[in-house]
């Protein structure tokens, strides 16, 4: 990992700063600003990666908002995570202070410069800022001044992938959100189960089903039988039957209505979908399919709906998980009177998977969200979840 | 509610912006500039509330970003509503087209105008919008220009309020979190449980507790029988019981481990936190409170971290409510193949309080959340989530 340090010394500021940036005659040609850049860093929030390999200054505009007022990275050191580093962490200073917008000025677009602004550009997308406006008359009117914004904000960012078409197995599932939404490293990108379903076939048309003598039983007036043997063949044990309703322990150990077996948002009327086989199988596989599309190094979530006892309504949980944190233990840790928090285990996942279900529209197809600006890397497994039955208080 | 139309006739947005803005010459006074915007309106997406009242011009800078270019309400029309409805269907349009950030330009704050362009400023902050510089070039040289930024993006954000201190009883809490964060209408603010219990006095020393004969017996070794004695007074039964484990349904009808009785994070070693004996009330008055001090109408979710069976870890849950949505009921609405969605219900609360305990700290004192950007304002209670006994499968 790159080591950010932040300069606290005025004279230290400026020979960073110089040493820098005279080695990028490309971008910081003209004396007299360079001078003046080197001259400012020695009053302003400075952060660098030794020795002289680049620095950041940051120039704080508002009691909110602050700029990245200049910074270069050595030229044979970019493309090495550098840049990236030290933006990330001008972002935690921000945050610590309360600032909510860092902003950057750059040569407009209008003014080509291949190999030098245009690559400069190209980074700071790279790192999440977006282009507001290219404004004239701030600089001279040889350089149009682009303004590029970030929200660096505490906390998370939960958003929709709109505009997903209607699924079918074998879809590619990585390259329709790829194309929707632009993913950057540690985002958690959460996904219906229905999806994932059906883009692997998990789909079971009723007319192909045969059901047995207890499909017909459980089934009753109130349901179709057929429905009720899928069911049957995709549970372990019934936890609780209220006929029609039957809450059922599936294969892979979850206990749902149904057994995950569902009817609604399916591709056709007269069809279910069931749960995936390996839902962990196939967030390894979106994140990896992901990670070939857009270089992004993302966490992914295959989340469903399930009732809870003595709870009404359902909240969305994390079957498969892949690149994430899933249950955070902080067992063994202490609160700040001394308390041993010994018991203390957080279902992450779970509550990362509510979170993007209050995107979700369930009855406008949005079964993707991206969950950005929490620090959940990790390598749990929705598996994780599962209470072993020998500690199953409920079993 | 203010109606807000798009206009798409030139001649009918040119011909609102004359009507308006020749209402407001203190803002509107340099003729030239005034023709100008009437006549860009024409081309530029124009929002209105007629006959006349007020209107908005946006432009779109960059695929990402738009501009507040013009916009103005009739002076007698002032602090009625119309500027808020305007930009936030001005937002609407823009979310709709992947737009992230809204950008407006005003008068610079180093030229003070009272009752002109500082209300202006003072307006474009209280719909969320943050100062980010002031610019000296870009106007003429009597006129700085301010420029200030939202992020408009789509879902919502999840943002910790940090540096509350230690909580006791009676401490104002909801000028605690009005100091620390700015709020806005439709805001969610999550709290948990332990905050609002401490400062409702809800803490019992364990000095001052003698254990009966049954406490004595589930503590065994294991456990401080003063402690289980508190939990059984809270208790009005024993679900489970593997001591020291109790999960209890408590008076409210949670079924939760202890009874909601903790020890971490209290404000003492030898001291327990109660869950509020009515968390709706609870929800309800700190709502009230934050309206009165912040002007802001927003809901409020207090929450705590319960187990559920079959699933490891736990995960925050709303106790009680107080102006939002609890339980969204899709019931009898149909998915996109006509499917009745006949026993969709989805406890958005539940899910909130999950998304607001991932930006917790359970070590460093983090018990305030706030939501923004969800469209949840509703009249839900806590208690909503709890099932009534005679439809409760597990019971």
């Amino acid at each position: 990992m790159t080591q950010v340090v932040e300069i606290h010394d005025a004279a230290a500021r400026s020979r960073i700063a110089e040493a820098v940036l005279r080695d990028l005659p490309d971008w910081f040609g003209i004396e007299a600003s360079t001078r003046r850049y080197i001259e400012e860093a020695a009053m302003l929030p400075t952060f660098a990666v030794e020795p002289d390999l680049g620095f950041l200054c940051l120039k704080q505009h508002t009691p909110r908002a602050a700029e990245v007022y200049v910074m270069g990275v050595q030229r044979e050191q970019h493309r090495r995570g550098i840049g990236r580093a030290l933006v990330a962490e001008a972002e935690c200073w921000c945050r610590a202070r309360g600032i909510r917008y860092l902003q950057v000025k750059t040569l407009g677009p209008s003014r080509p410069d291949p190999g030098g602004y245009d690559e400069t550009r190209a980074f700071y997308g790279a790192v999440g800022f977006v282009p507001l406006e290219e404004l004239h008359g701030l600089w001279d009117e040889d350089n149009p001044t682009l303004i590029l914004v970030k929200d660096v904000g505490p906390g998370f960012a939960v958003s929709p992938v709109e505009g997903l078409p209607e699924l079918g197995e074998g879809d590619d599932l990585a390259a329709l959100i790829a194309e929707r939404t632009e993913l950057a490293d540690g985002d958690v990108v959460v996904v219906a189960q229905k999806a994932v379903s059906k883009v692997e076939g998990r789909v079971v048309t009723l007319a192909n089903v045969e059901p047995s003598e207890q499909a017909r039983e459980l089934a009753g007036d109130a349901a179709d039988p057929r429905r009720i043997q899928v069911i049957l063949d995709e549970a372990v044990e019934l936890v609780r039957v209220r006929p029609p309703l039957l809450i059922a322990r599936t294969r892979h150990g979850y206990v749902c209505g149904s057994a995950g077996v569902d009817a609604s948002n399916a591709p056709e009327p007269e069809s279910v979908v069931l749960l995936p086989v390996d839902p962990d199988a196939s967030a390894a596989r979106l994140r990896e399919e992901l990670r070939e599309r857009t270089g992004a190094d993302v966490g992914v979530i295959v989340t469903d709906s399930f009732g809870r006892p003595w709870r009404a309504a359902t909240t969305d949980v994390a079957l498969g998980a892949a690149g994430v944190e899933v249950v955070r233990d902080l067992m063994g840790e202490r609160d700040p009177t001394g308390y041993e928090l010994h018991a203390t285990r957080i279902a992450i996942a779970d509550e990362i998977a509510g979170a993007a279900q209050l995107v979700f529209g369930k009855l406008d197809r949005v079964p993707v969200a991206v969950v950005r600006g929490l620090d959940v890397r990790g390598d749990g497994r929705g598996a994780d979840i599962v209470i072993p039955a020998e500690t199953d208080l409920f079993r």
